[in-house]
C-alpha cells in the first residue's frame, strides 16, 4: 500500500493556479479585491500575531496576519515592491464558499516583501503583530496549514531578494508571471531567446538520510558545530549537478562520515524555505561502519541503538542525545526507521 | 527488498572528489600532469570521435575523445576559459592503477568549455573527431560510463556560460573551487556575507511521472507540439518552490491533463543534462478519468493500454504509438509499470 506522510512545510493550503499567472487583468483585479488576502514580510520575517482572538481553533502559538487591501494598499503602489500570486483558497476551505462576493468565487493570497520596516505607513489595526524574527527555529511555530503557504511564499520571495540581476549579462530585470518570472530588460541578452532557467525562482534538492548499520539496529547521526550541545541528526547535503539521488546519498554519507552505503530508499520529502530547498528523505543502509568524520562540516558523527533514539524520540530522562523539532523531516525518518523491522 | 534502477546518463564512472576542490596546488598540479585527462566542449557540444580504433569494447557509436595536457595546454593558458573538475577515477576502474606514475595514483579528469571554434588552434591527431552536435537525441548516444561522465560535465558548463554575473548585484564574478562555485568580484555585495545558493551550480528538479488509471489497466501518456508524429510520453514538470514530489506530480498533472491524481510513488531518477535537471520518476494512481488538457504544453493526452505500450516497447509492427528512447526515464517508467500487477 502507498502510505503518504505529510511533513510540515508541505501541505498545499492554497491551489496555485499557476494559469492565472500570465492574467494580468485577473491578478489585478484580485490584487483589488476586498476579499483578497495579502502577507507581508519585512526581509523575509512574515508579520504574525499572537492575540489571543486567534488562538482558539489552533495549537499554534502563532498566526500569520491576513492582511487587506486597505491595510496594504500604499504598498502595493510603490514601484520595487514584489508582489507574490500565492493562489486561491480550495473550495473546501474557503472562508466564504458561497456566500462570496468575488465573481468567480475565488479568494485569491497573495505575498509582499519589504526591506524597509513598513509599520509606519502601514494601517494595522492587530495591536499584537509584529514580525516574527526568524527563520530558525521561529518559522515552526505555525500550524500546519500556514506552514505550508509559508514554504511557498518565503521560498519565492527569498529568490527575488537575490536573483534582481540578471546572471547571464548582469543587466536590470523585471518581475513577471505573478511573481514566478523575472525577465531581463537588456535588449538582445541571450537569457530572452529560448526559455532559460536564469527567469525562474530556484529549488535546491537536498538529500537527507538515515543511515543504518548493517546490523540493523543502529543508525548514523551527526552534529553540526553550531548544534545546541547533545543534539544529532540526520546526515544531508545539496545533490550536485549530474548526480541521482541515491548517489548523492553515498557520496555525502562517504564525505561527511567515511561510511560506505549500500542499497538507498526514498522516504518522503520537506519544502525548506531557507531560503529554498528541497529535503529529499531517504534511508539507507550502511556496509561498512569505521566513522571518520568530516571535520569542517561535522563535528561528530556516531552510531546510535534503536533505543537510544527512542529515549530521543520521547524525551525520556535516559535520553543521551537530543533530536531535532518533529517539525524537521530528520525527526520523521528517525521515528519511521524505529517503527520498522530491524532489517528495513 | 531494495532494487535500484540505473538511468542513462546516472552511473558515477568517477569519484568527484569534492574535497580536492579547495586544492588549488593539487588542482593545478593535476592539471600540468600527463595523465590527467580532459574533456572538451565547444558551446557545450563535447568533442567526440568516431574513429574505429575506439568503437572494440563498445556498442556505442561515439565516444568522447579524452585529450591530453599537450593537446589543450593553449586553452588552459586562456584566462577566460573555465576548467570543471570532474573527479578522479576510481581505484578499481583505473586505466592505470599499480603503474600510474601519479604521486597519489589518482587519474583526475577536468572538463572545458570554449565559445570559438578551437579546433584551429589546438593539436588533436584524431581525424575522426568532431564536436558532437546536439543535444539531442544525440547525447544518448554514448556508452553508459560516459553518459554518466557528460552529465556531470555538460550541467556544470552550462551553468558557467549562463550565470557569469552575480544575480544579487549584477557585478562580475571569478571562478572557484574547481568550477563547482562563482565568487562576486564587487566589494560589500550581499551574496559574500553567509552561504548562497548564487555561488553555487543549479539543479533544477522535475517530477516526471506515469499516471495510472483506477482501472489498473491503462496509463496516461501526453505528447508536445515539438514530438515526432505518433510519439507519445510521461507528463513532467519542475516543481515549484514550497511544494513536496508528491505534490508537483498531482499539480502538474493536473494542469496538463485535467486529471486528479491521488496516491504517489517514487521509483527513479535521472540526471538530464539540458541543462541541469534532475527528472524524479514517480507512479501515481488517478481518481478521475476525463482528460482536459492545457494546450499551451500539451497537444494532445490520452489513455493507453498496458497491451498498447507494450506493443510500443517491443516496437510491434502493431504499435499505435511510439515511445522515447530507452535511454529516457519515461521509458524506464512506462517498461517498468507494464511488469507490475495490475493494481501496482
Ligand atoms: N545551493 C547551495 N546553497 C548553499 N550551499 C551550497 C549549495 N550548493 C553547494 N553548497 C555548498 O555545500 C555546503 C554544505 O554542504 P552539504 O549541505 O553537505 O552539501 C555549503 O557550505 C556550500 O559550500
Ligand atoms: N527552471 C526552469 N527552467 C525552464 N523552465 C521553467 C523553469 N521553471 C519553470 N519553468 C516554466 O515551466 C514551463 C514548462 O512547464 P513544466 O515543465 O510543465 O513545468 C516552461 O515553459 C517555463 O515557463
Ligand atoms: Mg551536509
Ligand atoms: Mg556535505
Ligand atoms: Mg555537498
Ligand atoms: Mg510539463
Ligand atoms: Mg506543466
Ligand atoms: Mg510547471
Ligand atoms: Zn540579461
Ligand atoms: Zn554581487
Amino acid at each position: 500500500g502507498v502510505t503518504e506522510h505529510e511533513n510540515y512545510f508541505s501541505r498545499e493550503y492554497l491551489s496555485r493556479m499557476s494559469d492565472k499567472r500570465t492574467d494580468s487583468g485577473w491578478l489585478s483585479a484580485k490584487q483589488s479585491s476586498p476579499e483578497t488576502v495579502f502577507l507581508l514580510f519585512h526581509n523575509l520575517d512574515p508579520l504574525v500575531t499572537s492575540g489571543p482572538e486567534h488562538m482558539n481553533n489552533s495549537q499554534a502559538k502563532l498566526k500569520l496576519c491576513r492582511l487587506k487591501r486597505d491595510s496594504v494598499g500604499v504598498l502595493l503602489k510603490k514601484s520595487d515592491i514584489v508582489v507574490v500570486f500565492l493562489g486561491v483558497e480550495k473550495q473546501e476551505c474557503s472562508s466564504l464558499s458561497s456566500v462570496s462576493k468575488e465573481e468567480d468565487g475565488l479568494i485569491a493570497w497573495f505575498a509582499l516583501n519589504v526591506e524597509e520596516n513598513p509599520s509606519e505607513i502601514l494601517k494595522i489595526e492587530d495591536s499584537h503583530s509584529f514580525f516574527l524574527q526568524g527563520p530558525m527555529p521561529t518559522l515552526l511555530m505555525l500550524n500546519e496549514d500556514e506552514g505550508g503557504i509559508i514554504a511557498q511564499a518565503r521560498s519565492v520571495l527569498a529568490w527575488h531578494s537575490r536573483y534582481s540581476f540578471c546572471p547571464t549579462c548582469g543587466g536590470k530585470t523585471k518581475v513577471a508571471e505573478g511573481g514566478y518570472k523575472r525577465t531581463c530588460l537588456t535588449e538582445g541578452c541571450k537569457s530572452l531567446l529560448g526559455i532559460h532557467s536564469t527567469c525562474y525562482p530556484r529549488v535546491d534538492p537536498v538529500v537527507i538520510m538515515l543511515v543504518i548499520h548493517p546490523d540493523g539496529n543502529q543508525c548514523l547521526l551527526g552534529r553540526k558545530k553550531t548544534f545546541p550541545p547533545g543534539m544529532f541528526s540526520c546526515l544531508a547535503g545539496f545533490i550536485e549537478p549530474g548526480e541521482t539521488i541515491e548517489n548523492a546519498v553515498r557520496r555525502e554519507v562517504m564525505e561527511e562520515s567515511g561510511v560506505t552505503v549500500g542499497p538507498v530508499r526514498y522516504v518522503s520529502c520537506q519544502p525548506w524555505p531557507m531560503p529554498s530547498s528541497l529535503m529529499i528523505g531517504c534511508i539507507s543502509v550502511a556496509v561498512s561502519t569505521d566513522i571518520k568524520v568530516d571535520k569542517d562540516e561535522i563535528e561528530e558523527a556516531r552510531w546510535f541503538t534503536r533505543q537510544q533514539v527512542i529515549d530521543a524520540i520521547v524525551k525520556s530522562s535516559k535520553a543521551v542525545l537530543t533530536m531535532p523539532p518533529r517539525q524537521a523531516i530528520a525527526h520523521y525518518l528517525v521515528k519511521h526507521w524505529t517503527c520498522l523491522n530491524s532489517n528495513l
